[in-house]
């Protein structure tokens, strides 16, 4: 019909949160981190590795167990993903983006690009980078820094004025080499546990 | 129908972003915030004073020219306006909340909660601080801080498991005496400014 049919199996586990195209054009060119050697999106490296949106098979393939590694996930049922999964789809805005490995049907490295709509600077989009982790094995491939710059650049061709980010002291090196900066007098990332 | 009409204008200027209702139990004793006299969201210390949703009428009371007492807001025509209101309002998790002086209609406090969805702490809810705003001209009548601990205590009762905001060096002390704390080592916020 003219649209793009995302999904094609009969139960939707193949369904993309977002469509997998945005990520074909990204111009890695745009960003000052450094490859050695070069990389991108489409072309991460390895014949077996792939750059994609979150699918809902990656319930079966270990993203949450991957997440697993970043801080406590919890023990999330199918359902849970699903719906968690469809209201994210459903609400817009939410970029999570996987690399798997083809070999083994894993998934390696995450990262959320999240768009927040903004009233400010002419009604504006602001873009958070969030939930970023590759699995310790794969060290030596790029592959953090390939999940960043990729969410990164996609913000840019989704029209973010900015894209924001927290993160732990040790990593501030990191993602300077990638373009974030520390503005001074205004870095302060604060926090409150609401419930206890 | 049993179901609260929240907009009975014809044109849908009335219309609130969020349901007003959620404003109207919050339990300002459980905030560390200490008000002298006590305010709250209902209570607000005047009787023209209101504390509620954004409102598309709001375009017309000031909102956009309080923004821009915050940063560069731009000519925002009443469409621009209304779209990114509809665009929010189906999106959900953007809770727009404003103070406003009913003697003369006009917007003098906002604040943005934005509540993101998660995978992890078993598909939990982060809440965001954003474009904290009150008028200087309404000095010593606690605004900033009603306003900031009205959003707050919405972020818990919607469930969100961790508010966060960035804020400059000179805000800090204020946040904290609202219960938002810098962890050692891992306070830092970074930017990247995508379109320049």
């Amino acid at each position: 019909m003219g649209i793009e049919k995302i999904s094609d199996d009969g139960d939707g586990k193949l369904e993309y949160l977002y469509p997998p195209h945005l990520l074909q054009n990204l111009d890695f060119n745009k960003s000052p981190a450094i490859f050695k050697p070069k990389i991108s999106a489409v072309q991460p490296g390895e014949d077996w590795m792939v750059v994609r949106p979150l699918q809902k098979s990656d319930y079966d393939k270990g993203f949450l167990q991957l997440l697993g590694q970043l801080t406590n996930v919890g023990n999330v049922t199918r359902k849970q993903f699903d719906d968690r999964f469809n209201q994210m789809k459903q609400s817009g805005g939410y970029y999570v983006t996987v690399i798997e490995d083809k070999r083994i049907s894993k998934i390696i490295g995450a990262a959320t690009l999240t768009i927040e709509q903004k009233f400010i600077h002419n009604c504006s989009l602001r873009g958070r980078l969030e939930d970023v982790v590759v699995n310790d094995t794969y060290r030596g491939k790029q592959l953090g820094k390939l999940i960043v710059v990729t969410v990164s650049l996609l913000a840019q061709e989704l029209g973010c004025y900015k894209m924001s980010l927290d993160c732990k002291d040790k990593l501030i090196k990191f993602y300077e080499t990638l373009g974030y900066k520390l503005e001074a007098g205004n870095s302060n990332a604060m926090n409150m546990r609401t419930l206890l």
